[in-house]
């Protein structure tokens, strides 16, 4: 049986890398993708959303619309350095034809909260953007917390952030959302920069892409290569680009790929610490530990299941 | 063939346990106390571990002080949370024989440094203090960081700190001889707040050593008393004490106690984060990890065992 998987996203490169892991994934179908605000504005980040769908040959999925900031600020402008990252259009100036379809009318809060509704268990939600459109569903049906499962790339623990010492970039951007999650949501496996980190692509692999000599290779070597070059700038040590969303799609798929570490979660969200994902104290003997922070990852087996899924994916 | 054991104590009642729990354990050979400074001053530490050494039976235990303070201060003072946890005495009030035997000449860096030439891989050093001495014999040798076998309590990797939102005690003293210990040793496992808060002890257990009606055992139960109810008013959502020095100690005797979790550190020396214990980011792809972080903890065994060895050295 596959399981249902919707992925919030801020189409951003390696989220396009995200959406080529779900849909080269048998294991999965992929109902919708909501779109939030990020890497790039809700409007660039769903447009993207939308083109890849069409560029991958599956325009039928349908794309939700987010809050186009966070709840405790009146707007939102894309950071320098996501732009730096991720490029002015979202993809690394990689060209991506204008899409067919359309957003839907519906709101991606709509859509989530019904989904989980219809789904239960069978379902799994993965967001690769800030918390916000979470923290919206979860503060407009109380059965939300209780049922959604998610799989989330944010967050840091173990490791410093990349936006500041302490914060992760996706849960700096609204800290008390992904606050209200880890206190009230019932199962969130946190995909962080504890692991993502050490999930590394290369021009190897990009060349790779490029060799298939396809409209969607072509599209993620360009796009990818713009990201790998980003790294060499601000993260030299590392050798290569992380691979951040796809890794939350591969432990969607597979979660043997990584080593959980149960543990209840709250977000700091005053001062130097905010944004600062740590263990909440006052839970710190509950039994019941309702997040799951993957502390280790199979690095050679998820990047050798990246390839081939997405590899395949695009060889059409 | 029972491991040989140092134990570097700012003799304190947690250390007080934690010496306890050593003789108490016949899998291990104490072979000397270093003192050095943090719940209390040097001088007062190694004069309570004489003291206790004899009360427990052990009067042959050399011991020896370390430095009174660490090495980027020109002195130390004991801090008002130290005191109202730990007493003026040290040993939250309770009274102890003057000892007497006498401290060393010798000091505490060169026994140390010694110890790891003569035993090697037979040796297990715990320190429960700050990290100055452990440091001291790092610069002053250059083959002890690669040989010394360390289990530290001390920091904070995936909970909030105790003396700042991001510092444990220990580390808060003397953060640069930390970070030079995760920087240069080559095997240290961490015991630090993420577990010794799990492991608690109340009144209840208190009572079973009054109980005995000895002087090992009345003492015991005096000064945990004092540092119980020192709890109370700075934790009350624990119900109890944390085991923090004897938890490193338990796992000395048996690492089975603990889930480690792999991985290389630092430690944060500026502003805000000064003393937060981290990730080295630069090390995070490193095949070797040098600290192994205690992430989970088996909280019932650690507390029977922790019980069944104490509750037998003071019945005598």
């Amino acid at each position: 049986m596959t399981t249902k998987i919707i992925l919030d996203l801020d189409t951003g490169i390696d989220d396009a890398l995200a959406l080529a892991y779900a849909l080269g994934s048998p294991e999965l179908e992929l109902i919708g993708v909501t779109g939030t605000y990020g890497n790039v504005l809700v409007e660039t980040g769903t447009r993207n959303a939308l083109a890849l769908l069409e560029l991958f040959g599956s325009p039928d999925v349908p794309v939700f619309a987010g809050p186009t900031h966070a709840s405790t600020r009146d707007s939102f402008e894309v950071l320098p350095i996501s732009e730096f990252i991720h490029g002015k259009n979202g993809v690394g100036e990689a060209v991506l034809a204008e899409p067919t379809a359309q957003v839907q009318e519906k709101s991606a809060v709509d859509f989530l909260i019904e989904s989980v509704r219809e789904h239960g268990d069978n379902l799994v939600i993965v967001p690769t953007g800030p918390s916000t459109t979470i923290a919206a569903a979860i503060d407009a049906d109380p059965s939300f917390a209780e049922n959604a499962r998610i799989v989330m790339m944010g967050g840091a623990l173990t490791v410093p952030g990349n936006v500041s010492p302490v914060a992760e970039a996706n849960v700096n951007q609204d800290p008390e959302a992904t606050d209200r999650l880890f206190r009230t949501a019932a199962d969130v496996t946190m995909i962080g920069l504890d692991v993502t980190l050490q999930t590394l692509l290369t021009y190897e692999e990009t060349a790779q892409w490029r060799a298939l000599g396809t409209p969607g290779g072509d599209f993620l070597a360009e796009a990818t290569d713009y990201y790998i070059r980003s790294y060499e700038t601000n993260s030299p040590h590392l050798g290569g680009c992380g691979l951040h969303d796809p890794l939350a799609v591969g432990v969607a798929v597979d979660p043997s790929l990584v080593e959980l570490f149960d543990v209840n979660l709250k977000v700091d969200t005053e001062g130097a610490l905010r944004g600062r994902v740590i263990a909440d104290e006052t839970r710190l003997n509950d039994p019941v530990k309702t997040a799951h922070v993957a502390i280790n990852v199979d690095k050679e087996r998820f990047v050798s299941e990246f390839m081939r899924r997405i590899t395949g994916l695009v060889s059409r």
